[in-house]
């Protein structure tokens, strides 16, 4: 296939790949927490219902920061009588709510754009219920289409034969990839991790590779040592949390493990990221230290005897030097 | 602490140690599936029952094979009028019941040792009743005290202020040393992998070293990478299912990537052995792939949706390369 067929290839989008929407006066958000028993979406109405949805972990990873950006356009919808200074003041309340909402994810770098658009309006003399929704929109749709453009990077990665080791879950952008290469007649074959201690490899990873049309065999986090030896995996590819402007990054714990073994056994390691420059190398990243009770409890089942403390660091951080390449988000489209 | 203090120390067994035993015409075996909700010892009376504790999998590892010698014992107490020939007979027929209990365990190494004592006590004239029991009870205790031995020489690799890492379950050996070391003024901690898919670390392993008044730390099997970067792990020690000639050996999947990441960081990584020269290399070992329905429920409820496959090597294999010393079940003794 040349790369001209790779660009113009329609995308199928994957439910997880866009998880909110708004629809009249509510926002839909998909119950990520459901998958993969139910594809049930649930009604938020204002910031209150947005919060919750974000606090509850219903919605994670990109679809928080779109529930976030949406929950502005609700309040615009719902605020029809308000003055200008008044709906700006409201904005600016709902941004510092859903700043709280989460306190270690960084909400209020896009919050306060929401906030500086709102100002902009009124020292212009503009409309906000246009000028904001507009800006709103236009970001997000710029994001649309530079994910939309990753999708297509990440397909051009998959090559015909390929056996690919995923783990945790990267929001749609590889099943969605593992689509378009199955279209332009490339098999490819996906290994998941099960992602302890929430699945999310057995939960969303698994459930939407195979949604989509690709081969996904699931695997215990242990296997994965035991595969690469038997060569069944010839390439890795993962998500990130958070990029550094050194190439470091952080992803769910198991990535660096995952990382080590594949430059062990000299297999590609490839990473979706987001560059950004705000953080210099990996060292500069906090760990986020999780509740053991994850851990300890299942279906809300003890697992464990009582007295078991536990330690689950919830995300863990690799190195540049084991990146073989970084399939990265255009930050100047 | 002097080497003599070491050797004296009685030991305290743990269950998991010894979880097969004869009283009155039953034997009672630990329900190692109840663990840690309940220690509930199973009342075994006869061949058929033995097989369905094993199939079932109530107990494994040197548990089936202490089950496995004592249900001959049973048989003998519960046959008062047989002839020699007679009960000879009838223990060639346990032992083919027993051999065929699990298609992929080696019980007929041992099975076939109970046969010949009863063939050599009837050509012999001796009375099968004194004979045989007098051979299974004389093995056991050969055994038992070198796995004891072998928990001395644990405890004398566990040194104050020590953080050892472990994965799947040892029996009760490694928490016994473990309280050796603390009987010894060593102070020493573990973390223990959950060992998914059966969470043999959650279930087993934390449970018998809290039991024996170790500190314990449970982690996700995605944490061992984390915590061996962070300098948090300054050794590891693992069992093994399967010894080779050539020191390679057989554990539970997760093993061999905890040796490779081990060796990353130049931890120093220790395995329990029962040497043997039936198998040369690890490359003569069958690797057994499991049903994969494991992987994909827990608690009986499905963790993934219908279409998605698993791949669930019940093992892997750790060359000897890897590893920094075996702690050998001594076979002279």
């Amino acid at each position: 296939m040349s790369k001209r067929d790779t660009t113009t290839t329609e995308i199928k989008e994957s439910p997880l790949f866009w998880p909110a929407r708004i629809k009249g006066n509510a926002m839909l958000v998909l119950d990520e927490t459901l998958i993969p028993q139910k594809l049930h979406y649930i009604k938020v109405k204002n910031t209150k219902e947005a919060v919750d949805v974000i606090r509850q972990m219903k919605t994670r990873a990109f679809g928080q920061f779109l529930v976030v950006m949406q929950t502005f356009l609700l309040e615009i919808n719902n605020s029809k009588g308000l003055s200008q200074e008044a709906l700006s003041e409201k904005l600016q309340k709902t941004a510092e709510s859903l700043n709280k909402s989460r306190p270690t994810f960084p909400f209020e770098e896009v919050t306060s754009l929401v906030v500086k658009w709102a100002r902009q309006a009124i020292e212009q003399n503009i409309d906000i219920r246009i000028f904001v929704p507009k800006c709103i929109n236009g970001y997000l749709e710029g994001i649309r289409g530079r994910r939309l453009e990753r999708v297509r990077k990440i397909a051009e990665v998959l090559k015909d034969g390929d056996s690919v080791l995923t783990h945790c879950n990267v929001s749609g952008e590889l099943a969605m990839a593992a689509r378009l290469a199955k279209q332009q007649s490339r098999h490819v074959h996906f290994f998941a991790t099960e992602t302890r201690p929430y699945f999310q490899g057995s939960k969303l990873t698994a459930w939407e590779l195979q949604r989509m049309g690709a081969d996904v065999t699931l695997i215990a986090d242990n296997a994965v040592g035991s595969v690469m030896a038997d060569k069944l995996i010839n390439k890795v590819i993962v998500g990130s949390d958070r990029s550094c402007a050194n190439g470091d990054f952080a992803n769910k714990i198991g990535t660096y493990q995952i990382a080590v073994l594949a430059d062990e056994f000299q297999i590609p390691f490839y990473v979706l990221t987001q560059p950004s420059d705000k953080i210099k190398t990996g060292k500069d990243i906090p760990v986020e230290i999780r509740n053991p009770q994850e851990l300890l409890t299942y279906l809300k089942k003890k697992i464990v005897s009582g007295v078991v403390s536990g330690f689950y660091p919830g995300f863990d951080v690799v190195p540049h030097e084991l990146v073989t390449e970084a399939i990265a988000l255009d930050v100047r489209a």
